[in-house]
């Protein structure tokens, strides 16, 4: 069975011929967004891409992972904070008519986790709880093989848990959100608060301070590498239980840029979530990083005509 | 259509028969649990006690609210810490084999959210979050109208999130958990420990300390008073916020003893989480007070059975 999915960014977006039963991409277009030139003209481009790379096969739907508020019943894109003009806008009805198939959208984190669920590390599981440490913290949830999205499609902001009472200024204007101490911003932003404490620091030699180099520099030892890293643990493990606590998932994915510092993140994460769990719930999670990677955001938006399709 | 519930406690058991359409108990029983006389003695003893209560009522089923782990699916007490030979007992089975009629089992908690949405506070949602704040506090969670478990039937440890790292020592034995701050035992540990610098509050005047004690105190003023419960209120705004970002519910029913402070916590956890939640969140959720008061335990194990025999 083929589907395409969408990965609607603010800059690119990217549209993917997905082969269900394999979970491969067939065929890739990476296309400029351009928001400037308006929505109608945004749609029509992907309109175009989708026929092109769809091009001799027959395929059910597009799925479209969008970032913002979505109305996912019907395909509304509420607001988006990169998209000025796209308030209440009817993106799926839009897209659909033009290509004449279904199309599916949903927030970018809920097509994470669907992702992981049809394709990646939660593939078989009916509990799922996802998180994306990219520019932001991105959540998502399958629980009782449900996508978990809440009264008005809102729910599982997970990255505006509050972990850190009177920790680090979040974006949204609470302090000590996982968001504030575990996106790549907020990494970034604690080297830079750390440089006047730290000048010395590896850190400040890269051309750039980002997540990736303070990561390295832990990894060879760096103080203020290994004090971030420790910080980006703590409150992610205060997440993580949580999540655990509340949604007695079988499986804990995290994908996003910062999830690649792999093991170096994994090991004490798993160490210090093993023991801030009740008894009850040893040996009943796993927690994994994404398997996707660079193909999380395609795959999860086909993986949103799955779910509407084969599962209700 | 008639239901019987049972409210399980370790020292008695409350059975009543309700009327689901009205939601009123009709009649109501309260035996000694004596659970050291064994399992099948308190299984028999409740048996005798659903037929004598519905005696000439065709009813459809009896709901048991049990503290502990409970295995719903099969009506299995995995564990449960007051009941110490409970250990995988077959409660459901050995209760119906008795008196020929489907007995459903649940998690007292989860009880009580089924029973303030066939009931009470949440009638008519299908977003609910709750809370008891007794001993301990509990939580229960609907979601898309799906009682929120998670794999193991263990989810919804609301009590066991926490919302205050290097906070007090919770009796799961991490620290800052919900229940180590708005839990009556936490609101009464807080009164103790103030003694030393607070000798003369009002609360030592009273012949034991209690969550009512303390409140009492906060409504007269005394300083004491008002700290514990700006702390109370506190914990539990990061707490309510933290289950409406993620499960963006429209109703948060709060119970148990210590909710009977009413408007003295109620309105300050209001204001309080109506700042810490996101503009998007604004005007989606209510949180109310439990209208089932001393009922709460008896509606909430019969809607057990409305739940799974009329929703399922």
């Amino acid at each position: 069975m083929y589907i395409v999915g969408i990965d609607l960014g603010g800059t690119f977006f990217k549209v993917g011929l997905v082969d269900s039963e394999s979970g491969k991409i067939l065929k890739k277009i990476e296309r400029e967004t351009r928001v400037d030139e308006g929505r109608e003209k945004v749609v029509e481009r992907m309109a175009s891409a989708v026929q092109e790379i769809s091009e001799g096969y027959d395929y059910i739907g597009v799925g479209v992972g969008s970032p913002g508020s979505i109305d996912h019943d019907n395909g509304i894109v509420r607001f988006s904070p990169n998209f000025p003009d796209w308030i209440d806008f009817e993106l799926g009805g839009k897209l659909s008519a033009l290509i004449n198939k279904p199309v599916f959208v949903e927030n970018d984190a809920n097509a994470f986790v669907l992702g992981e669920k049809w394709f990646g590390a939660g593939k078989g599981h009916d509990h799922i709880v996802a998180l994306t440490l990219g520019t932001g913290v991105g959540g998502g949830v399958i629980s009782h093989g449900i996508l978990i999205t809440g009264r008005d499609g809102i729910g599982t902001e997970l990255g505006h848990v509050i972990v850190e009472p009177n920790g680090p200024l979040c974006g949204c204007g609470n302090y000590g959100c996982l968001e504030a101490l575990a996106s790549a911003t907020a990494i970034r932003r604690m080297a830079l608060e750390g440089q006047k404490k730290f000048p010395e620091s590896e850190i400040f030699k890269a051309e750039d301070v980002s997540a990736k180099v303070v990561f390295d520099a832990a990894r060879h030892g760096d103080a203020l590498g290994v004090f971030i890293l420790e910080r980006v643990v703590n409150a992610l493990a205060i997440g993580v239980s949580n999540f655990i606590h509340i949604f007695n998932p079988s499986v804990v994915v995290i994908g996003g840029g910062v999830s690649r510092a792999g093991e170096l993140l994994f090991k004490p994460l798993r160490e210090m979530v093993s023991h801030l769990v009740m008894p009850s719930f040893k040996g009943t999670y796993e927690i994994l990083q994404s398997p996707l990677v660079e193909e999380a955001g395609i795959l999860g938006a086909s993986s949103i005509v799955l779910q509407r399709e084969i599962k209700l």
